[in-house]
C-alpha cells in the first residue's frame, strides 16, 4: 500500500474544518452538555435549533444542533473553502467528475455547497459566514472548557486510502498514517490548515462520524470541563480519557453528548507547514497506542454516530481493537492479588 | 454504629504521617520509577538501600527502600511525635497498655519507638530526623511530579472502628467517614495536621497497605509525571486516574511501582482546623463514587502491599466494590452501538 | 539582636489567622471586586455590611466589609482559638498582664474576645463561628481566583521583636526572619498552624495593616483573577506581580482593593511541622529579594490600610527599600540602548 | 491612512516566519540562557555557532547564534517558502522590481536567498533545512519553557503603511492594526501562517528588530522559565511581564538575552484563516494598553537588537509611549499613603 499523493494545485481551496450539523432528541439536555461542559456559546437559538460556537471563533457557528424525534444523527460535516469563486470551482469539479452537488441556503452562512465525499460522508461547503466578536479573552464568562474552536473531525470507512484519496486530490496533505503489519494502512491524519488536523480516516466499517474535536487551550480547561460534568449530571458522559495520545499527539478526553455523539477535548497540536515536514509512519502492533493513559473502552471502538444518508460498508479485514476491557481481563486473569501490574503490552 | 470520640487531651503528641519503609526486589527499577515519575530525590544510597524525599520536605527522607530477595512489602509505616518527651510518653501509654514496643536505632533518625497498632499494622514513631534544605523552589531540578511531600496511608482493615479507636485515643480527629446502608461505617479518615489526612481505614480483609499519598502543586505536575512514566517504561504503571474523588476529596491519579506498591499524586487538600469544622459523612449507594473519572479497576481493589509481620483477618461484611470491569460490562451488555453512554449508576 | 523563644506551653490555643474586619467607602465595589476578581462567596449581605468566605471554608466568614463615610481601616484582626474554654483562659491570662480586654457580641460568631497585641493591632479570638458546605468542588460556579481561605496577614510595626514577642509568648512559631547587616532582624513570620504563615511582621512606622493573604489552588486561578480585574475595570488594581518571592516563599500578585486595602493571593505555602523545622534566616543585602519578578513599587512599601484606633510610632532605624523605582532608575540611566539590562543588584 | 489590500495572487509562497541569525558577544553564557530558561533544544555546536530549535520544531534551527567581538546584532530575519520554485520565482520577483538579492549558502538549509525589505529588514528565504524527529512530548528532557516554536518578529520601523506594503505584496494578510488619533496607523501585525502572527511593525525610528516570539503550550511553562531564570542568574533577564496583552491578544512575558536581544514568551495565539475574518483596528489613547499587567518600562520602548547592514531612520511623528515609569510616577505623585492606587489611565 503507498500513500496517495499531495495534489499541491488543487482544483479549489478548501481552508479547514469548520462546522458540523447534529440533530439530537433533547436539546434543553444538548444545550446544557455543550454550553456548562464544553464552554461553547450560543448564538442564535429557538424552539428546534441551537447554534453555538467556540469562544475564539469569529464565526457565527462550528455546532448546529437541530430537535429531531428520529435517532440522533451527524446530518452534515461542514469544510470552509477561501472565497466564494472556490464553491463556483467546487461545483464545476464535482459537475466534471459526475458527483452530485447542489447549492442550498444555510441559515447564518453565505452559499453553501452539498456534496458526499466518496466514502459517503455528506459534506458541505461555504466561503462566508456571519462573524461575530471573538470573546477568548472574557474569560470571566466562559464556563467548562472554555472550548476555543472547531479542530477536526474522525470518521470511520472500510478504505481508507480511497477515502483519503478524495480528500488529497483536493490539496489536503497527509501528516500521519497507521499501519499494521508491513503494510496495511489502516489509519490516515489528513490536513489543509497549519494546526492540524482537518479529517482523519480510520478503518471499520463505514462511513459513520466516529468524533469531533474541539481545542482547549492549556489541560485546566479539560478538569474545569470534568469538574462541571461531575457536578451537573453529565459524569456518564466521560468515556476516554483525559490521557496523551501515542504518534506525536496531544493531550485528549472524550465525552459522549446526551445523544452519544462523541466530542474530543484536545491541546493545541503541532504546526505542520513546511514541505519537508514529511508524514510520519506509526505501526501499530497490539496493545495500548496512548503514550499513557488506559485503553480506549469497547464503546469507544463500537459507538459512532451516523452520517445522514450513508450507506454502510464493512472492510475487507475486521480490525481487533485492544479495548479496555482486554486489558483490564490481561491484569487480573494473570496477576496475583500482591504482584505488580502486568507490564503493558 | 457511632464514630469514636477524638481525644483532645491525647497521652503523647503524634504530628503527622511521615515516612514509610519498602522492601522492593529490583533498587534500580524502583528509583528510577521514584525520581523520574515521581519525582523525589535521593538523599542517600548504598548497595541496598535507597533514601528518598520530596522537594518540599527539610526531613532526610520520607520514603526508604531496601532491596529484599523475597516478597516486597511494607516493613513500617512512620509517624512524627512533635518531641523527644512524647516518646518517653508514648512508650509509657503502650507499656500501661500491655501493648508491646521498643526502642530502635533507625539511620539518620533520633530515637525510634516499633509498635503495631489495634488492626496489627507495624508502626514506628521519632521526634528527629536529619535535615537537609529545602529545594521546592528549584524547579529546574525537578523530574516528573517534583511530588513535594508525604502525605496519608490507607490501610485495610477488617473492622474500621477498632482501627480508627486506637488512633482516636491518640488525638487523631475525623474528618470523613464513609457509610453503606443506615449505620455500617466502612471507611474512615484521620488527620493530626491541618492539611489532612494522616491515616484512612476501609474495611476489607486485613491489615493491608492500600496505598500512600504524596501531594503535588498543580494538576500539571501530575501530567508532567505521565508524560515521565510514558516515556521511559513505566505507562503500564497507572493504575486508576486522574480524576477527582467525591466526598469533597481532591484530584488524584494512582500508579503502582514496580513492586506493586500503589501511590497516589494528589492535589493538597483542605484545610481543617476548627473544632467546629466536623466530620463530613458520606453515604454511599453502589455505582461510581468519584466525582467524575471512571470507576477503579479491580486491582486498585485487590492488591495490596503486605505489611510486615502482619496476620490478616477477614471482614464481618464482605463487600461488593464497584468495579471499571462492573461499570465497562453494564455500558456495552445493554447500549446498542449508536446509543449513547448508559447514565452512570 | 535573637529571636524570641516560643512557648510550647502557651496559656491558651490560638489555631490560625480566621477573619478581618473592613469599613469601606463603596460596598458595591468591593463586592464586585472581592466576588469576581477574588471570587470569594457571600454568606450575608444587608444595606452596610457584606460578609465573605473563600470556597473552602466552612467558616461563615473570612472578611467583612462594613460600609463608611470615614476612612476606609481594618477595624479588627481575627484569630481563632480552639474552644471556647481557650477564651476564658485568654481572658485571664490578658488580665493577668494587665492587658485590657473584654467580650462582645459579633453576628455569626460565638463568643469573641477583644484584644490589642504589644504593637496596638486590633485583634480579636472567636473559637465557633456558623459553619456552610464547603463548596471548593462546585468548580462551575466559581469566579476569578476561586480563593480558597484566608491565610495570613502582614503588619508594619516599629519593632518587630517587641511585636512578635506577644505572639511567641502564645505559643506561635517563628518559620522565617530576614536580617539586615550582621545582627538586625527587620522581618519576622510566624505561624500557628501547619501550613504557614499566621502573622508576618515588617519593620516600619506602625503598626498598620500591609496586607492579608488569601491561597488559590493553582497558577491559573492568578491568571483568571487577572482576566476578570482587566475585564471588569479593575486592572489598575495590580499593584505587583504576579513574581515569585525569595526565601523559598510561594508565587504571589498583590492587589489593592477599591478602598486601597492590599491583598496577596499566593499559592499554598510549604508545611512546617516538626520541630527540629528550625527558623530560616535571610539576610537581605538590597536589591531585588524576589526569586524573580521585577521589585515591588513605592506605593507597596508605603501604602497599608490604617488599624483602627491605633497609635503610629517610627521605627529607630528607617529602612530604605529597593523600590521598582529605583531599578528602573538604574537600568535607564546607565544603560545604552542597544545594550543588555543590567544585571540585578 | 488606509491599510495596504492583501495581494491574494502572490508572486511567491511565503509561508512562515521561521529562524533567526543572531550575533552574540558570549557563547556560553547565550547557550545557558536558551537552553536552560527559554528550553531551545541545541542541534549543532561548533566553537563559534549555536543552532537551536523548539522542542516541536522538525526544522533544523529556528535560532542561530555566531559569537562576535563587535556589538551584537541581528544578522538575517528568515522565512520559510513553500517549495524550491518558490525561490526561484522570488529571486525573479525581485529582479524584476530591481531589488538586489542573491542566493548563498547557509549551513543545514537548502538554496537561501538574501534580500533586504524596503524598510532595510536583512530577510531570507530557503524552502528546505534539515529535518529532526519532534521531541515535544518528551516533557522529561524539556527545561525552562519548553518553547515549541518561533512564532513572529516585531520590527520598529520608521513609516509602518511602507513596511507593510512590502509585505502585503508578497501574500501577508493583516490581523489586526493600531491607531492613535483618527486615522494615523502606528502598527500593524502581518500573517501568513494560519496561527499568527508572522511579522509585526510599530512606529518608531529603524528598522530595528525590537523583539522575537516563541509559542509556550501553557502559562506553568511560562512559570518554570522565570524561575529557572532566578535560580541560575537570570533573574535580570525580565523586563515586562507576565501579563495579558490588549487587543484580544496573548499572555506574554519580555526577556531579554544576555546581549540584549529580546524575546517574547507567549500562549499560542488565536487561529486566523477565514477570508470574512477581516482585520480588527485597535485605537490607543494613551495609557496601558495591556489587558492586565503594568505597562513596559522605557527599556522596552528603546531598546533594541541593530539589523546588520541597516540604515536607521526616524518617523514623521515621535510617539510619546506610556511608560512604567510614568505609570508609577502618576500614582506615587498624587496618592496619598493610605488611599487607593489611582485608577489607571
Amino acid at each position: 500500500m503507498t500513500l496517495p499523493q499531495t495534489n499541491f494545485t488543487p482544483p479549489f481551496n478548501i481552508t479547514r474544518a469548520s462546522h458540523l450539523v447534529f440533530t439530537c432528541r433533547d436539546l434543553a439536555a444538548s444545550r446544557d452538555f455543550y454550553t456548562e461542559v464544553i464552554g461553547l456559546k450560543v448564538t442564535d437559538e429557538t424552539a428546534t435549533t441551537i447554534h453555538l460556537r467556540g469562544v475564539e471563533e469569529r464565526a457565527h457557528h462550528s455546532l448546529t444542533l437541530k430537535k429531531t424525534k428520529d435517532q440522533a444523527a451527524c446530518e452534515r460535516v461542514g469544510f470552509r473553502v477561501f472565497t466564494e469563486d472556490d464553491l463556483d470551482k467546487a461545483k464545476a469539479y464535482f459537475d466534471g467528475k459526475g458527483i452530485a452537488s447542489k447549492f442550498v441556503n444555510v441559515p447564518f452562512q453565505g452559499r453553501t455547497l452539498h456534496v458526499s465525499d466518496s466514502a459517503g460522508t455528506p459534506l458541505e461547503f461555504c466561503a462566508r459566514m456571519k462573524t461575530l466578536p471573538r470573546v477568548q479573552t472574557r474569560t470571566h464568562e466562559h464556563k467548562g472548557a472554555s472550548a476555543l474552536r472547531m479542530d477536526h473531525y474522525q470518521v470511520l470507512v472500510p478504505d481508507v486510502l480511497d477515502a483519503a484519496q478524495f480528500y488529497v486530490d483536493l490539496g489536503f496533505r497527509v501528516s500521519d498514517y497507521i499501519c499494521v503489519g508491513d503494510e496495511r494502512i489502516v489509519g490516515i491524519f489528513l490536513f489543509r490548515k497549519n494546526n492540524p488536523h482537518d479529517m482523519v480516516f480510520l478503518t471499520r466499517s463505514g462511513p459513520r462520524l466516529h468524533h469531533f474535536g474541539y481545542i482547549v487551550q492549556e489541560m485546566h480547561h479539560v478538569v474545569r470541563a470534568l469538574d462541571a460534568a461531575g457536578n451537573l449530571g453529565h459524569a456518564g458522559s466521560i468515556e476516554h480519557g483525559p490521557g496523551r495520545h501515542g504518534h506525536g499527539h496531544s493531550y485528549y478526553v472524550y465525552l459522549r453528548d446526551p445523544d452519544g455523539h462523541r466530542i474530543e477535548l484536545l491541546l493545541p497540536a503541532v504546526q505542520i507547514i513546511d514541505i519537508d515536514d514529511e508524514p510520519m509512519r506509526h505501526d501499530v502492533k497490539g496493545g495500548n497506542t496512548n503514550l499513557w493513559g488506559l485503553p480506549p473502552p469497547r464503546t469507544w471502538f463500537e459507538d459512532t454516530s451516523p452520517l445522514a444518508g450513508a450507506k454502510i460498508k464493512s472492510p475487507a479485514v475486521e480490525g481487533d481493537p485492544f479495548t479496555l476491557e482486554k486489558y483490564l481481563f490481561a491484569q487480573r486473569a494473570e496477576a496475583p492479588s500482591e504482584a505488580p501490574l502486568k507490564k503493558r503490552a
